[in-house]
């Protein structure tokens, strides 16, 4: 009953074959799809998987950072957002960001949040939304952050007023969203669009249902990533969408390319689409 | 600059530190709650866990029992359902199951379904169902199906009628749940209420509303597992409840305390819950 021991041999060939990733949080919907499909499109490519879910905890994002260091996983892809960019600088530099800026040295991959961003506006516009809310809530200097800023100037452009709700970000339990949409009502009753990420948006569509507004009629929503929960809910909620397997196996291309020194684009863009639904 | 080889420190002690943690689909609520919690519980272990998605491929479950031979992780947790019982047989025995009878050897964990099949019974009764279907889908010889037995069981006592639609199991895309919400109410168009996973009675809800039934007058729903999708539809979906984070503390103890050759009990079962929504 020999068994080779794989330590043994990754030892002498200075590689574990495993990948870090690291999302805020697995119980999201965005982070678990990228998660899985990451997972599959590593495992292709002959790399195994360390997860990790960074939220509420920087030390965590860190010690992964120290494990790449130490020769304990053969590179990382990160999606979490709690550490400083400086804190990447001076490491080993097998790393890909996903939709964050750490700097010259890290390549980082992402959805084209302007167009999505644009294109969310513009269906708004066709609908003749006029007063629009819109629940922002990511971390600082992300650039998923596009998709708000563009939104909100290409609406006034037209002159439609559009608020904002700014949500804590890396807090994805479902009790938190409800309290935001409740808010989001009590303070703006006479809002006729609502715009944000997919949870708080399903969230916001049970709020105007206790209010017994109709949908869409009195009321319209976008959701932004589309992940299955937009396809899962009461009404097929309209979404712009996030190409998630695209997303990964970019990534994953990108970071064992870079693992073999080889030659990779310092930024790369996937396009998004549009799923139409019920709500606008 | 001296960062100290782990590889060269795992070798010496002969172990990496590592569980291998198996699910069927990442982009399942369910796993990706269980595989969070799994993964945050074997942390503060002082475990990492590298995850594998098995939906699709019984040959990626072989692969990480292969690893657990070749010493490249400690131990496994398996929530998949590809391999039968005697691929387990002649392994390491480092290995706890969610839900699943390998056999003997291997400790198994799960909910309390029996408990949870009765009481979403007892409900329907109380509500005054008649004419139920249940929607099953889970693998053969798997301790969860007994939520399904005791449902019905409990229901025909009662004399009520209950109709069954199986669905393939592994198979976790909306789109499919919601296909087989077409077929539940083109085949049984009388029925007065809904019991099934999560997923596919959100798909039934859905269903439900393009057929303008009344919710829940017309009919009423549960849902078995009562993950945040629940929580998120546009209504609060009536849910047996299984405690993950309490399954997955457990199962992360139990992994951790066989590697450690410490006695450990060789079932476990944990209470679920009720939580009432507006559809049952």
């Amino acid at each position: 009953g020999y068994t080779p021991n794989e330590l043994a041999r990754n030892l002498f060939r200075n590689r574990t074959g495993i990948i870090g990733v690291l999302i805020p949080d697995l119980d999201h919907p965005f982070f678990s799809a990228f998660a899985r499909e990451t997972e599959l499109s590593l495992y292709k490519l002959g790399y195994k998987t360390m997860i990790c879910n960074t939220v509420g905890s920087s030390n965590r994002e860190r010690d992964y950072l120290n494990m790449l260091d130490r020769n304990m996983v053969d590179g990382i892809i990160t999606g979490a957002h709690t550490l400083h960019k400086t804190e990447y600088a001076n490491r080993k530099h097998t790393i890909v960001a996903l939709d964050q800026d750490f700097g010259p040295e890290i390549p980082i991959i992402g959805s084209d949040h302007l167009y999505g961003g644009k294109l969310a506006a513009e269906i708004m516009i066709k609908n003749g939304c006029k007063r629009i809310i819109q629940i922002t809530g990511i971390a600082p200097n992300v650039a998923a952050n596009d998709r708000h800023t563009v939104f909100e100037e290409s609406l006034k452009a037209h002159g439609i007023e559009v608020l904002n709700i700014e949500m804590e970000w890396n807090k994805f339990d479902m009790n938190y969203f409800k309290r935001v949409a409740v808010d989001v009502f009590e303070k703006y009753p006479h809002i006729d669009g609502v715009y944000g990420a997919d949870m708080v948006v399903c969230a916001c569509l049970g709020e105007a249902r206790k209010r017994k507004l109709d949908i869409p009629k009195d009321i319209k929503f976008i959701a932004y990533d589309g992940t299955f929960i937009t396809e899962s809910s009461f009404y097929n909620i309209t979404a712009i969408v996030q190409p998630i397997n695209i997303l990964a196996q970019k990534t994953a291309q990108m970071i064992v390319s870079l693992i073999k020194n080889e030659n990779i684009e310092k930024e790369v863009i996937v396009p998004i689409s549009i799923r139409y639904g019920d709500t606008c």
